[in-house]
C-alpha cells in the first residue's frame, strides 16, 4: 500500500526528494503569509530539520533560527562557531552569524520587518521568545502549530517511507520482546532491553520505553523502575524513539500467565474502540471525530472516565505532533497524515490497557504502519 | 579538596542533602521577591528538576511547571496522565492536574494573580509561554536566567560531589580514548567509542562527543562524519554528558605523530592562556574578567581573532548554563561555582586547539574537577 503511494507519486515529489528543502521552504512561507503572517521564525527542532535538514547538537541558549520572510532570501541566524557545520549541510541560501560576545536579536531585527506577526516554532526558548519581544516590541508571535498547525503534517513519499521503517522496526522489537522471560524481572530491565533493542533496529534515538506492570499499568505515562514483575501482572509496553530522523511509537498490553475476566474484558474494549477509531479515519473527517468515535465505544461499556487522555497524536520528525486527535480538534484529516490512535482505560490501583498503533492516513481511509497482533498476548 | 570541603559543609546543609528541594523552593522564591518578581513558573528541566527532583521523560506540548508564588502553596501543574509519576518522587505539596480536553493556562490563571511579573524557565516552550501571555495579559514574564542567573549556579556539597565524579569520569574516559589507535579510524568510529566509555563510566547521557580531526579541528563544534584521521592530524576531543544528574565536560587536543611547530606554538599558547584563566578565578572576580585574562593572552600572540568563542560557561543539572565567562558579564564569581574553562584557537583550513577543564571556585581561588595532563598528548 505505501509502496503503491510511493509509486504513484508525481515527478516532482521525485525532485523533491533529492533536496526537499527549497520547496518545503516556499511552500511554507507561501502558507503563513496567506494566514495573514509576515513570515516564519524556525528553530532548532523539528520545524528548523523540515525546512533544511540541519539539525544542531542541541537547541540552547544559543540563538539560531531560519528567517522565511518575503522580503529576504532565507537566512539561517548562528552562532559564528556552528557556521560551518550549518554551511556543510548546506542549511541555508544565506547566513548571519553572531560571536558569543554580540546580540543575536539585533541581527534578527535586522532582517525582519517591524509591524506583522511572525509563526515561531513550539520548542522555541523563552529565553528567545522574551529577548526577540523586547528587541522588535512592535511585532507579534505566534506558535507554529497554532499559526500553521499543518506544516509538517501531511507526509511526502520519502518520509512515509521512513515512517512504515520506523513502525516495522517497532513491531520486530515487540516480536522479540514478548519473547523474554517477564515474571521475575524488574521493569526498568525490560524497559533497559527494549531501548538496546529499538537501537538494533536502526533507531539512532529512544524517546521512550514504558514498562508499567501490576498496578503500575493503570498509570499511562508511568517511569519503569524496580518494581519486579510477577506472573498474574498486566504489562503495557509503549516505546518509540527516531529511526532515520523519523519516529515510531507503538503500544501493546500483555499479561503474565491467564489473565482474570476483567482485564480480558477490557483488553477486548480497547481494541474495539481502537478499531473503530481507525474505521472512523478519513480524509475530510476532523480529528475530534476519530477521538470521540473511541470514546463513545469505552463510555458506552462504562469505563468512559477511564479514558484519560487523547486518542492519538501526530508522528514525523518528532513523536508528538499535529494532528491531534482530541476533542475540540476541527482540523479534517488528509491523506498522507500520520498519527497514533491509542485508545486506554486505567482502573486506579487495579490494572491499565492501551492499545496503540501509527497510522497514515489514504485517498479513502487508513493503513497500518504498526502490524503486530491485537490479541491480549500471554507472556510468561 | 572536595572532600574537605564536603566535610566543612554545616549541619544545615547536611539537611539539605535529604531533602534539598522544600529549601531550595523556599530559596528561590525569597530571591525572586527580593529582585522584585512577583514568582517562579519552572518547567520540564534543570530548573524543575532542582526545585522538586521531578524530571518527566520529555519536554512536550503538554503544559507542566512549577509555580512559585506568596500566595499559594508550591503547585505542579501536571497533565492528569502524568500527575502519578510527579506524586510518586513527591514534586510538589500540591497538584494542579489537566486532562488533555481542557485548558491547562486557565489552570495556571487561576493559581497566579493578575500583576507583576514572573520569572520563567529559559526553556519553557514558546507555545505556552504565548499561551500564558494570551490567558493572563496583564503579567510579564522574564526569561529566568535574566531574572535570577545565579538560582542554581552555586552548588552544594552534594551538587559539588556529583560534579567531581563526572570530571572524574570524563578523565579516566580519556585516558582511555588516547590509549587507541587514531590512524585510519573515522571521527564518527572515534565519537562512538568516547559515547561508549562515558556510559561505561556511569553516564545515563552522552550529550557530545566532538571528535574533529585535521582541518576539521578548527571548527569548534564540528560534528564528527565520515573523514578517516591521518598521521598528521590535529585532533580536538570534547566530550561530555550527565552523570548521575550532573555534568562532565572536558576537552583535550592530540596529534597523531610528530606535530609541526606552529600546532606546538598555539598548542602552548591556548594551555597558557587556559592556565592565566585558572589562576584568575577567585571569589568576587567577575565573569568577563575571566575571558579578559584568557582573550589576552592569545591576543598578544596574534591569534585574538582566531578565538572565536566565550572562555566558559557554567555546569550543573545542565551542560552549558550560568555562569558564562563572556564580555559584559559583570556577576561577581562566588565559593561553590562550577565552569568550564575553554580558551581555543582555530586556523580555518589548517587546525585548531582547544583545551578545557571544569573548575569551582573556592573560598580563595579554584580548583579543578578535569586533572588529565594538559601537554599535546601524542597518539597513534
Amino acid at each position: 500500500m505505501l509502496m503503491a503511494d510511493a509509486r504513484e507519486s508525481t515527478a516532482n515529489e521525485h525532485d523533491d526528494l533529492a533536496d526537499p528543502y527549497r520547496p518545503r521552504r516556499e511552500r511554507a512561507l507561501a502558507a503563513a503569509l496567506h494566514a495573514g503572517f509576515a513570515g516564519l521564525i524556525a528553530t532548532p527542532g523539528p520545524d528548523l530539520a523540515y525546512l533544511t535538514g540541519y539539525t544542531p547538537t542541541t537547541a540552547s541558549e544559543r540563538f539560531t533560527a531560519l528567517l522565511l520572510t518575503p522580503d529576504i532570501e532565507p537566512t539561517l541566524v548562528v552562532p559564528t562557531l556552528e557556521r560551518p557545520d550549518a554551511e556543510r549541510v548546506g542549511a541555508a541560501p544565506r547566513y548571519a552569524d553572531w560571536r558569543d560576545e554580540t546580540d543575536p536579536y539585533e541581527v534578527v531585527a535586522a532582517l525582519l520587518g517591524r509591524t506583522g506577526r511572525y509563526a515561531v516554532s513550539d520548542a522555541a526558548w523563552a529565553l528567545h521568545l522574551l529577548a526577540l519581544q523586547d528587541t522588535i516590541p512592535t511585532v507579534g508571535y505566534t506558535a507554529m502549530t497554532v499559526a500553521l498547525p499543518m506544516l509538517r503534517a501531511v507526509k511526502d513519499a520519502a518520509e512515509r517511507s521512513r515512517l512504515a521503517a520506523a513502525g516495522a522496526a517497532a513491531d520486530a522489537v515487540y516480536e522479540r520482546i514478548v519473547e523474554t522471560t517477564f515474571a521475575g524481572s524488574r521493569e526498568r530491565d525490560v524497559a533497559a532491553a527494549l531501548a538496546a533493542m529499538l537501537r538494533e533496529h536502526g533507531h539512532e534515538q529512544v524517546d521512550f520505553t514504558i514498562v508499567a506492570s501490576g498496578p503500575h499499568s493503570a498509570n499511562p505515562h508511568h517511569d519503569p523502575g524496580d518494581r519486579i514483575i510477577e506472573t498474574g501482572d498486566t504489562v503495557v509496553l509503549d516505546f518509540g524513539g527516531l529511526r532515520d530522523g523519523y519516529g515510531s511509537d507503538t503500544t501493546r498490553t500483555v499479561h503474565v500467565g491467564e489473565p482474570a475476566a476483567q482485564v480480558r474484558e477490557v483488553h477486548e474494549l480497547v481494541r474495539t474502540a481502537q478499531q473503530a477509531a481507525f474505521d472512523a479515519v478519513a480524509p475530510g473527517v476532523p480529528g475530534a471525530e476519530v477521538d470521540a468515535v473511541a470514546r463513545e465505544v469505552i463510555t458506552s461499556a462504562g469505563y468512559g472516565e477511564h479514558f484519560i487522555h487523547r486518542t492519538g497524536h501526530g508522528i514525523g520528525l518528532t513523536t508528538h505532533e499535529p494532528p491531534y486527535l482530541v476533542a475540540g480538534e476541527r482540523q479534517a484529516l488528509a491523506p498522507g497524515m500520520c498519527f497514533s490512535l491509542e485508545p486506554g482505560v486505567y482502573l486506579p490501583g487495579r490494572f491499565g490497557v492501551r492499545i496503540e498503533d501509527i497510522v497514515l492516513v489514504t485517498d479513502t481511509g487508513a493503513v497500518r504502519l504498526n502490524n503486530t497482533p491485537h490479541h491480549l498476548r500471554i507472556v510468561r
